[in-house]
């Protein structure tokens, strides 16, 4: 354990034992430096470990804090499950039937895929259309052989450079969402029967394209809070010819891990030692609960062996489908890829964002999202915490609207989620992360939408469920 | 030879020789009827032929009219395909070649596989987008699991009811464009090293996907006027184990041959003997010249195997990347591939053009769309007749905005292709039209942008340049 993690966890035993209590003030880095004759930066990286962990958070101009819901009763998570052989995924007919049966508007949305669309300036939107269709020239009506609207493109690299990466105009293709930039990345990289690793759990949307691709699965652990185990990956990668790697570095989807910067740059150094391409699907990047922004993995890459993968679905337009990838060195193949399947995505979408970029005030937006989002995960965590059995355990991400719960094993999840639909509360059961269908005892809950005493009661309704098991 | 088609060709020669002249009024239906003692319904079909033959036209409430450029020094192309071994299609770099040096926005258009942006609804459509918008539900905004935009595949049910295609909600999926739809459906009846039956020439596109895919073309001959040879396809699906046919029944692209309604009953017929699902891809559907729009062959499936693919792109929004699939019996299958892609085509488009088929007028801007298309051939096939080499063969067809030229054997059509790039003219040569890039003296010429000088001038230029070979 390095120093920085050291500091951090006793930090985050003061925090549990209830000698920093929630909403109260630690150490500034000055005062800690002194005080445990560590340097600051020492200090700063512990910080940056709790933040991430959710432990603690920063405010502007006057400090770090404890989180309100930081000193909770239940446990974390730990890894639950062990590396198996590369396997076929068949998960896809589950995830189908799960998914379907979310689309009654009248459950409490705990299952769902996307935050509440309230969450999202559509209004500010609509006139960014307006004036993006108004500015288009004809001509750029035309979709032709582009990589995508060339401001929208101007404004992404932008971000990119605030976030400290130079980005080549020419990286950048422009895609139907994230999922679509996530499909092609795979097929520019593989053949059917190729071995791909990937987090387990995962996000099913994964499982299914493999599935659908022919690719095999290798699974690699991830801890709920640190993220995926680099050991065991690069044990994997010495022995099996893995052709590239599908992971969430940052608020991975479902468990809300993060790595370190530092396992960041150790997982690209597995990548570069052993020349396999990664997809990292980063959709989740604008939702982080700290104040500083993560750094992706694509920062380290100088070899163009990142496909890093953004979207605006989950942070501002879900509908719009517009994502785009940073292809590293295989975006000229993912542009022609695109062309050869959908051509191009829609330009006014293309234009209302672009437009929304640049007058609409997105900082502001997010900096609101992130505030809700993280109360709602408060309220979610203390809900939990009434009403859940004892025994379960629960992650407490540093961003994003998902919690993971690990039930007693007793509870079987496929179970409780058809019996809590019969209530009228959706939620992820555990198996559609898995390409093996494991975690039948696990779950995924949303927190994306608005926290109501109509949230209360399904949570209530869901503890009293689970005590029937 | 059906009496029809005799009674057709006498009219054809009678026109060719100038008997029938330019704008003159022919024999109406009674008259011809009563006159060469046949049944109007011969009459009739023999006038629909002629009109497919773009040799005449109807006009409403005053009868069939000789059409201005019907009389022409130039012939028409024959079949000039032999049928070869499935072959392994290795166009796409080509293709990209040519694709990419038509990005040249000062360059005159002939290549280009869009009409004029100018000549769409864009600020009608812009109105229709801002009152879209507006109606949406934030719910409806959240691109989930949904088959598209219910308002648009309400309006899209509604236009195949009116062509007397009843077609349940339920078999139509949005997708992005008709390129989504036709690669879906091929993923859903295919794996990598399948034979697909393809017209020969071709849709370029059409190879690169199969290409993709992995896929063997099986290269059917297509005749310039009576489409794809029947006799040619059935000896094939007799001897190969063909799994999907990939056809366009009205307008092919390049050769804008269309099928009569006997041989797409015929075409059917063979599908469901040869029990082979077939991708009709119907993305000039709109774009007819007559007065009588096409039946596709999706008419005839009464076991739905036929996945009809249709489009906006061509017709009313090109940049909106807006399609769909009827899919027959594969619905389900594409949907939910769909939903591993792309997920979702953009919403707000979808509610553009829901709105925009509701209200704002897309029958009179077809009229009007035709009208122009219409004219803006007769004069490139006039400036063709004024500046081609004795011994080029031109297209005539029915709708749409390309002509195929079949120049004499000794032009080149990828140098001439550069030549006229050099000096400021597009072209789609031959070759890209040919899994096994054949046509190499001919070439797709576009009508698409309205006719001005330049136009003529570049004809001209173009008719120098095939003097040099």
């Amino acid at each position: 354990m390095k120093r920085y993690e050291q500091f951090a966890d006793e930090i985050a035993t003061l925090i549990r034992q209830g000698v920093l209590a929630p909403g109260e003030r630690i150490p500034s880095v000055r005062q800690a430096s002194r005080h445990y004759g560590i340097s600051p930066s020492t200090v700063f990286q512990a910080y940056y470990l709790l933040e991430n962990q959710g432990l603690i958070r920063a405010r502007a101009r006057s400090g770090y804090f404890v989180r309100e819901h930081a000193r909770r009763l239940m446990d974390e998570p730990g890894v639950s499950i062990q590396p198996a052989d590369p396997a076929e995924v068949e998960v896809s007919e589950l995830v189908f039937s799960v998914l379907d049966s979310l689309q009654d508007a009248s459950t409490v949305p705990f299952g769902s895929a996307f935050p509440s669309p309230e969450l999202f300036p559509l209004s500010r939107l609509a006139s960014s259309m307006a004036r993006g269709l108004r500015e288009l020239s004809p001509r750029e009506v035309i979709a032709d052989m582009t990589t995508g609207h060339p401001d929208l493109r101007r404004q992404i690299a932008l971000r990119y450079m605030l976030g400290g990466i130079q980005l080549p105009m020419d990286e950048l293709v422009i895609t139907n969402g994230a999922m679509e930039a996530l499909n092609l990345g795979l097929q520019c990289v593989t053949r059917p029967g190729d071995l791909v690793a990937i987090e387990a759990p995962a996000f099913y949307a994964s499982l299914q394209v493999l599935e659908r691709l022919e690719l095999k699965a290798v699974e690699i652990p991830v801890h709920p809070r640190e993220g995926i185990d680099l050991d065991i990956l690069e044990a994997r990668l010495a022995k099996l010819p893995i052709k590239a790697c599908w992971f969430m570095s940052h608020l991975q989807n479902p468990l809300g891990a993060s790595l370190s910067e530092e396992r960041k740059a150790d997982l690209y150094g597995l990548l570069k030692r052993y020349r396999v391409p990664m997809l990292e699907d980063d959709v989740y990047a604008e939702l982080y609960f700290g104040s500083t922004p993560p750094t992706p993995v694509k920062w380290f890459d100088d070899e163009g062996l990142v496909m890093h993968c953004g979207s605006f679905s989950k942070c501002l337009a879900p509908g719009y489908r517009v994502g785009w990838v940073a292809g590293g060195r295989y975006a000229p193949a993912l542009s022609r890829l695109k062309l050869m399947t959908t051509i191009s995505p829609s330009i006014p979408a293309q234009a209302a964002i672009a437009d929304y970029l640049q007058h609409g005030g997105y900082d502001r937006h997010l900096r609101k999202l992130r505030h809700a989002l993280e109360a709602q995960q408060a309220a979610m965590l203390a809900a939990a915490d009434r009403h859940f059995p004892a025994g379960t355990r629960l992650t407490r991400p540093g961003g994003g609207y998902f919690l993971w719960v690990e039930f007693p094993e007793r509870v079987d999840s496929l179970r409780l989620f058809r019996m809590a639909l019969d209530q009228g509360v959706s939620l992820a059961p555990g198996p559609i992360f898995s390409a093996t269908q494991g975690f039948r005892h696990c779950a995924r809950l949303s927190h994306g939408h608005p926290w109501t005493a109509r949230s209360e009661r399904a949570m209530e309704t869901l503890g009293q469920l689970l005590a029937s098991f």
